[in-house]
């Protein structure tokens, strides 16, 4: 199939090399040049050269703004995407922004489709993502062999693209609750004088045999926030945008305010770049233990 | 073994009965007779009776003022246990309590080991309980076999009994921690118009695919509060003991103070009868959207 | 001196009326005519025309996106203030737009002041408003006059206009402290037993003797939340602004958080026509008492 | 009238100056002798030979178990106050405790008033406080005249002892509420740039010209929190007993679940020397300002 895919950062260099192992003729696009480089494909000078004339367009951005600087203007995707092309964003961006992009494309006769992924680097290099994906039946049928190519389970989240949006949001912001949960249990039981590894493995053996508390869990032990997998403000943004969305909806959420807060004290005490995890350790830093890097 | 188990709730009965099956003499004692009559076991009337000349003894009660109130006096525990005998107590007491357990038994030349439990009721019933238990580590070594008997795997917490306890005030304090936050994820996906079983799929296939999420998720997708498994009441207890153990430590948990609220707010709207999982309701209450029964 | 004031709402309505009384050729706008009717002074077909050939100019609408929908194209106050005239803004705006606004009117060779008030409509009608005013010193001075006509006491805060804006925002986040703090003190003494018009005579005798006590201990005491004062969404909002300002600046706020889900839990259960004090009757609510109109 | 005072701390040792100075017939009693010596009264050796055959026995202690140490044994308040004489408990005591002094003394055919009192040591010295008192009628009409010397009103709050105590609870927590609001307040606009000296300055000459705000404004302003006027942990204990109170009644209290971590945030990181005012700067330090002493 010929495909674009635009967003070459730690997630969607992984994703566009599995789809370029499959066979499929695949053009680049990336901000940066260097990044696409690496990739055994073709590479696009602008995100309307990487969408012309292709059946289907991934985007893998950071945030709202940098798929939005993408779309518009005489290079943009708008403009050159064919009639009848799919736009399959993966990006996690906003209720709001989902709800324009769906509204731009159907206007330019094209379609679209939210499909954004969970998974770390790790899991996109090894196609071991998990997609929830919503847009019109037909377009997520079409697509379902991609899916299949960069991820290891697809959920349907119905025909409305930000409804995808909405649960991805809410997946992360129940990542973080599980952070801080780990965070306060740790800064509870380790100052009590109980050994955390031990802890750690009754937890994780038993109730809380999930990879997101053996993950995190690992992380707030040893203290490794650094390199991050997933940085703070990324972290950040997502909570903002969780908040943004229960406010639209009316929708009090009083972990993610903590949270929100929690985000906001570790980037005002010089933790911009570390992992989001990060914010579990400062449960035990309000204890007075000593608690790493913040 | 000669063992006196003593309180027969919803719990207690499946551990005493797996005892009994196992071929050891048990002698039971419970508050209201009934209870321990469904069991193959003599009655003692008294708690004395139930622990005189017993090699270990299993306690088993909601509270530490029902445990406290076996304790004391010409019938109590303390005045029949022999002396080398080893008391087990499997409640989920607070760290204060097991202090003054621990030096109790020390005077009295009686030897003690905290050994709470995870698991609900049908956990007991099937000796599929996780123990976390702490004690003198002669004691936890002659105890294996009873514990083998009553439960899928042990995790020694060191030798200072009250530490088991914190463990597992804690980890009742992160199954809270999962009721809230699918409370709050479900009140805000479910008022975005996503179809909630088809979210809870998602979440429980993937990143969350530990019990408590399975189990958690289920009673809040269908509002199921009613017969409790463990009653709001007992759920508020634990973050009590939660709340107290942190202050005598000095550890700040945000957490914990929200839960609190939590189920006060459930408590004063006429929920004690519930489920503790109930709270998890209180999100979509808060939004405006129906939440059963509180 | 030649005036122009735009925004004739509750409470801009007053400030104008205390302008014209005091000699000043006023001209007026507002979106829907019939307000600016009621006032003795020329009305203007457009925000342009308002302002044409004016020294100063007033605005006082009731959010960003009003007092923007005044500024820009051909009829707009950009295009028609002299150079060198005084944009007065008392409205309750952002700081990101106080910012914006500052560099706008300095790229147009015009001057711009902030200028938010402190006060509730029959403090505007008898001139008694408080001012925080912030801008460059010249401009303070030559406006002082106008600002004894509308007001009681001047505070300067400094010559970066967005920093009144700040102040004013932060005083509206204290107010609602407040407003929670005695809705907690009465939800609490209330249900213990004590007369909660002793209790609030105590109060506002002794150590909180301050107007905002007097005024909001009363509304709550008799729930009287209509006709609303100042609506619940003018408070979300400055609390919303206040968030925006937080996060600009690194700084968790908690309280400010809670307002924020006291707010949402106020209109996602239709409190939207209540007065913003309304959210002082939640704590009673989740307390199990009659807690009146939400 | 002969008069027994029991606690000469800081506060009760300028209230029992007021007594004597009015020709009361005092005698004293202090845990230290010190304290007690530099007033012109006989000293009593014993809590009960302070108060054998006085007609009224004022107690000021800083805790329940500190006055519940006096109350039992054979030298005791309880054995040697003579039959109908009045027991007036000044202190912040536990709503429980309250109830349970009243029980105690009407089985001994004594009386009790809990008449607790706001203010600080100054005005204690200078019989500036304001007294809330609860108890029978003709109790209260007959300690008037003591209560005059002490004090500069008296708010009567029924004739059940305990509700005195709960206004005086909720009273400390709307204080601490106050002193939170303005540590968030100034951490946003102090880091926005805004003069902060300036900032109070408006906040109490206009909304809130209470005393309240402008002794916290100056102490946070300087963060001048040693020496303590009154120390974080009394502060810390004073939350406890509203949230107990609270529990007690079934009303959630968001505020001070706040309140309660600030201060075992304060005193985890070496903060128990410190006035009770410093858990405002901790806002100021998790927003990375340099916040003082802790």
């Amino acid at each position: 199939m010929k495909i674009g895919f635009l967003g070459l950062g730690q997630m969607g260099h992984g994703m566009a090399a599995n789809l370029i192992k499959a066979g499929h003729e695949v053009t680049l696009y990336n901000r940066t040049r260097e990044k696409a480089a690496e990739l055994d494909a073709p590479i696009a000078a602008t995100p309307g050269q990487a969408v012309a004339g292709k059946e289907v367009v991934f985007t893998m951005l950071a945030h709202d703004s940098a798929l939005d600087a993408l779309l518009h203007g005489p290079d943009g995707i708008l403009e050159h995407l064919p009639p009848g092309a799919i736009h399959v964003s993966c990006s996690t961006i906003s209720i709001e922004f989902a709800e324009t992009l769906t509204k731009l494309h159907a206007s330019a006769g094209q379609r679209f489709v939210s499909a954004p992924v969970f998974g770390r680097p790790d899991a996109a290099a090894t196609a071991k993502l998990f997609i929830a994906a919503a847009g019109a039946g037909e377009d997520l049928a079409s697509l379902q062999p991609l899916f299949d190519t960069i991820g290891q389970r697809t959920f349907v989240m119905g025909d409305i693209p930000s409804r995808a949006n909405l649960v991805k949001l809410s997946g992360n912001f129940l990542i973080v609750a599980v952070i801080e949960a780990l965070g306060e249990a740790l800064a509870l039981v380790g100052k009590g004088g109980v050994d955390k590894a031990a802890y750690l493995e009754l937890l994780t053996s038993t109730l809380f045999s999930a990879p997101v508390y053996k993950t995190y869990g690992n992380i707030l032990l040893e203290q490794k926030f650094e390199p991050a997998g997933f940085a703070a403000p990324l972290g950040q943004k997502d909570i903002r945008l969780v908040l943004a969305a229960a406010e639209a909806l009316n929708v009090p959420l009083p972990l993610a305010s903590l949270f929100r807060d929690r985000f906001l004290t570790l980037i005002a005490n010089g933790g911009e770049k570390l992992d989001w995890s990060a914010i579990g350790a400062l449960a035990a830093k309000d204890s007075g233990q000593p608690s790493g890097p913040c």
